[in-house]
């Protein structure tokens, strides 16, 4: 094997995202090769010292691991279908969903590629900082894509990239989206947004630190209510929903709260602890 | 001015919370008096060093600091309708509205009062912990509640105790309701609680640290799209109700944070970053 950091790289596709990983790959010294279908698009990179291949059989044939980061996963099977793939070693950080990412696995693995999925919870921005996360599932890389930013490889099943992406994802619109109703019910009373936002930090920090524990009571499927049961919970909640609603603020957020907690206790659950929440989550 | 550690403190109300309030007030060395309907409540008070007073009359005779800590705000009206406040110190730490808590403090300082409003973001047993977090809100106070947990001081406006509370258990069940419907998603691959747990964890620590920078944006009304555009992000939102349904997994959490950025897209702020929601959450 190569040495690691220099190992050969192929990126196909160059819109925004694929342009930063062509260059992280080339600041970080590895001989890159790229291909667009636009060959204009790869100008500044070749510049920089990537080799342009002028179709896509002569970018394969490059060696070492193929990047591929396009639109979407029809513009994969569409760009690949009818090319050389026994032997190669294919990234493909395309977003998509877990689906798409474990038919592509076992389609480009019929072909005789070793296939990783990927996804990057990251801007084009950050990709080559540490910043920059990189999930990969699939068979356990054995190439380096730490010019890239933080790389973590989450198990065999090509689908897991994509779920911990949407999931993350999930959680940040979640932490935005609760500051955001806090800042408005602060905001009726006249405080700024700077004023409060470093408590809701506190506060996000600070639960984020009992998810290990409460992921115990999941997986053991026991929720004993050793802090506050649900039925407990559930009249603070009603408080949360009046005082929106007293407010004049957006109201929807803090009725969807209380909605899944009501469904718990329908359910029989209003004795137990927050994530038996879970048997809620995971209905349809 | 007593040595503010050790200065008379008087509790009416011994319910689970009251208790353990008078409990932490003794334990600090506060000469401590107690009040309850049912006097017998206070018998194990008692034997730790508490000073029963027969009548709220002679509670609130004991001078010091009043905390109240009853069921709701009717009942403190109730108790406190026929007492001489002239000349009291008031904290009430008893759960309620804003608009509650500004009403109170308005009858209160009528009638001579020095009123301060709270809020206890902890559960009875963390009480006299640094984990207890207790915000007043009023005009600054004299007092020392220190023996009782972390004590933040928000302003003089008698409704930001309970603005603050609310605001924080909006975020509490945020990030607990995004972790579940991440562990939720992520266990229709077989990836257990635990495993998933501190992504989620590191996901929401990260987000919060971003909230100052994007406070500035809310005070400023200018969300210049520096790392992302509301139109992008909704694409990943898509991907992330479609994920759900697919997965067959609850998908109300997911359409509500697709729903309120299509919304603010409608509105004309698809080109703007995501702190401009802060429209839509201040609109019923």
């Amino acid at each position: 094997m190569d040495n690691e950091t220099t190992a050969p790289v192929t990126v196909l596709g160059l819109g925004l995202m694929g342009t930063a990983l062509a260059r992280a790959f080339l600041a970080a010294g590895h001989p890159t090769t790229v291909w667009n279908r636009t060959a204009a698009k790869a100008s500044a990179l070749v510049a920089e010292g990537a080799r342009l291949a002028p179709t896509i059989g002569d970018a394969l044939a490059a060696g070492g691991t193929t990047i591929v980061c396009l639109t979407d996963y029809p513009a994969v099977r569409d760009l690949l279908d009818d090319a050389a793939l026994e032997g190669a070693t294919l990234v493909n950080l395309t977003s998509g969903d877990s689906g798409q990412a474990r038919e592509t696995a076992a389609w480009a693995e019929k072909r005789g590629a070793r296939y990783l999925d990927g996804a990057i919870m990251a801007i084009p921005s950050s990709i080559g900082t540490d910043e920059a996360v990189i999930l990969l599932s699939g068979p356990l890389p054995d190439f380096d894509l730490g010019a890239l930013g933080t790389v973590s490889h989450l198990g065999e099943d090509p689908g897991l990239a994509s779920l911990y992406d949407v999931a993350g994802l999930t959680m940040m619109w979640s932490v935005l989206n609760a500051w955001l109703q806090g800042t408005a019910m602060l905001k009726t009373a006249g405080v700024d947004a700077a004023t409060y936002a470093p408590f809701a930090q506190q506060i996000a920090a600070g639960v984020a630190g009992w998810l290990p524990g409460y992921a115990e009571q999941v997986d053991k499927g026991s929720f004993p209510a050793e802090v506050s049961a649900l039925e407990t919970d559930v009249r603070a909640m009603a408080h949360m929903v009046e005082e929106s609603e007293a407010l004049g603020v957006n109201a929807e957020l803090p009725k969807l709260i209380k909605a899944m907690a009501d469904r718990a206790i329908a359910a029989g659950h209003g004795g137990e602890q927050y994530p038996v929440l879970i048997r809620e989550f995971e209905r349809p």
